[in-house]
């Protein structure tokens, strides 16, 4: 039984592994070796806080498991804590038995952002020049960091419900040497990507913020009820997303499903792109959407990337169980 | 966090132990502070392999997380482990942290057999004195064990569909000292408790196999199809359970209920007896049953009794996560 914590995650998971973990399984998924099990996701009545467990089995990374955790919306004010807390149990698909436990907050944040990142790859416009963010909190951080690496960026716009937020993506591109401009929603039509990472109930972006051939991701809607832009865009975009059961019942797709904009069969899978048996974006005025409602494949998988570094390096604590 | 490894579990949890968690967390179910979430069991695929989760939140004992794991058909002949593979996670329910790692295998086997024992305390006729048992496997001997503590019992007869494996039971009884006699299903007249621990498809026991005034706790049903005890017998007992929800949809209950013999309000929570708020049996002549489908609370509630005694022990491993 191996043990990484979270401390030593920083120092173990680069944001190209992470990448790589990603899109192999997003692969995987499309290709039916790798499936997600039910999620479980219940209001506990105590704390406010939301529980639950995210788990799968990737027969091709022979990754079974779960993340389990959820939100504790006081542990800052009253512990210190992050409100996010969560925990990855890895078992060994040939005997059952447990085999690594690993620190599961970092690295959420950073498989979150790989999946952005994947998109961007797959589906953005080879020329992409202007990277727009909507949504300036820790995980646009995060979202921003690993979207520069995937194509030569030579500006980043951005737009926050807090303007006063906009310092935490400005810092982001700047470390990159890409200089960030504020603007308003309007002007996200500069925009060759958008990634859209906030926590609304009402859509920020309308179709009309998006110009022809744009990418957007949108990583903020896990839940029903939550939504980040405006059902129309989907109609007007090639949708993408990780996995379809979820995008269409508690992601970006589910309001422009429930309204009859688009089909279950509108909504392609990202592993499918990847795998090559979906052309994916096929002209440069094409508007494609990535819905990303986060599985908990991606969690598995980048975990079981790290397990055995983690014990080459020393950081992981091997306990007889 | 704090690791208690399988092989503690032996010296950590007595059956006394088992039985007051048990009893505890079922009284706590019954009065709404405890509940169950959805249960997730798959057929992953793999080795012929059913994994799966089963969590909860007990906020009186205040425990808070899940069992992990399954069932490895092929795990003795290929890997020399036992093929049930379990592991109980605990978290904090004030923060989301994950505070322990608990070996879950004896575990489940003691849960189980107090969940009967609690039965047979509350149900069974207090001059009850022969004990029958359906079922001779490995399981069977930690449910005889603890029922014979339930009652000064005189003698224990049983019967198992391969005889050969009665001896199973016949040295636990008479390591407590009571005879052992094999008997034919018939045989089960004389027998004022029974406990049915057994894995089939269709029912064993009938109807006219049971006599006025029996306890008999049906522990083997867990799963859509499964049955032990003729769907009649329900309709003449009064039914018990340790979760409403589960007996009639993957407990012994989903037969009677299918075929319209009881309705779901004919179901009762065995934590009602415990809390009083059911009288339970109310005469010498009633059969009662108890549908044990076995939750995720006793899992929970068994391993948090036993975290704390074993740091004290120093057999735990605590590491920093």
């Amino acid at each position: 039984m191996i043990i990484v914590p979270e401390k030593a995650i920083a120092g173990l998971l680069t944001r190209a592994d992470a990448f790589d973990a990603v899109e192999k399984v997003f692969a995987s998924m499309s290709k039916g070796s790798a499936y997600n099990f039910p999620v479980i996701r219940e209001a506990i009545g105590h704390e406010d806080a939301l529980y639950g467990f995210k788990g799968g089995f990737d027969k091709t990374g022979m990754a079974l498991g779960l993340k389990a955790g959820g939100y504790w919306p006081n542990n800052l004010e009253k512990h210190g804590h992050i409100n996010h807390q969560s925990t990855v149990f890895l078992f060994d698909p040939d005997t059952g038995m447990v085999k690594a436990m690993v620190g599961g907050n970092l690295l959420t944040a950073l498989r979150t952002a790989a999946a952005s990142s994947v998109s961007i790859k797959h589906l953005a416009r080879k020329d992409a020049k202007v990277m727009g963010m909507v949504g300036a909190g820790h995980q646009a951080t995060f979202q921003l960091r690993a979207a520069l690496e995937q194509r030569p960026f030579e500006k980043v716009i951005g737009w926050n419900y807090h303007p006063e937020m906009l310092p935490n993506i400005e810092k982001v591109a700047n470390e990159a040497g890409v200089p960030f401009e504020a603007v308003e929603l309007e002007g996200l039509a500069e925009a060759d990507v958008v990634i859209s990472i906030t926590s609304t109930f009402a859509p920020t972006i309308m179709a009309h913020h998006i110009s022809p051939g744009t990418h957007i991701a949108c990583m903020g809607t896990d839940t029903k009820g939550k939504q980040e832009v405006e059902a129309a865009l989907l109609a007007q975009a090639t949708v993408f997303t990780d996995e379809v059961a979820q995008s269409i019942s508690i992601g970006e797709a589910q309001h422009a499903i429930a309204e009859g904009l688009i089909r279950q069969s509108d909504v392609n899978e990202l592993g499918a792109v990847i795998n090559g048996t979906h052309p994916g974006r096929t002209s440069d005025e094409e508007i494609t959407l990535f819905d990303g409602t986060g599985v908990g494949l991606q969690d598995l998988a980048v975990a079981a990337s790290i397990v055995d570094v983690a014990v080459e390096k020393g950081v992981a604590t091997i306990v007889d169980f």
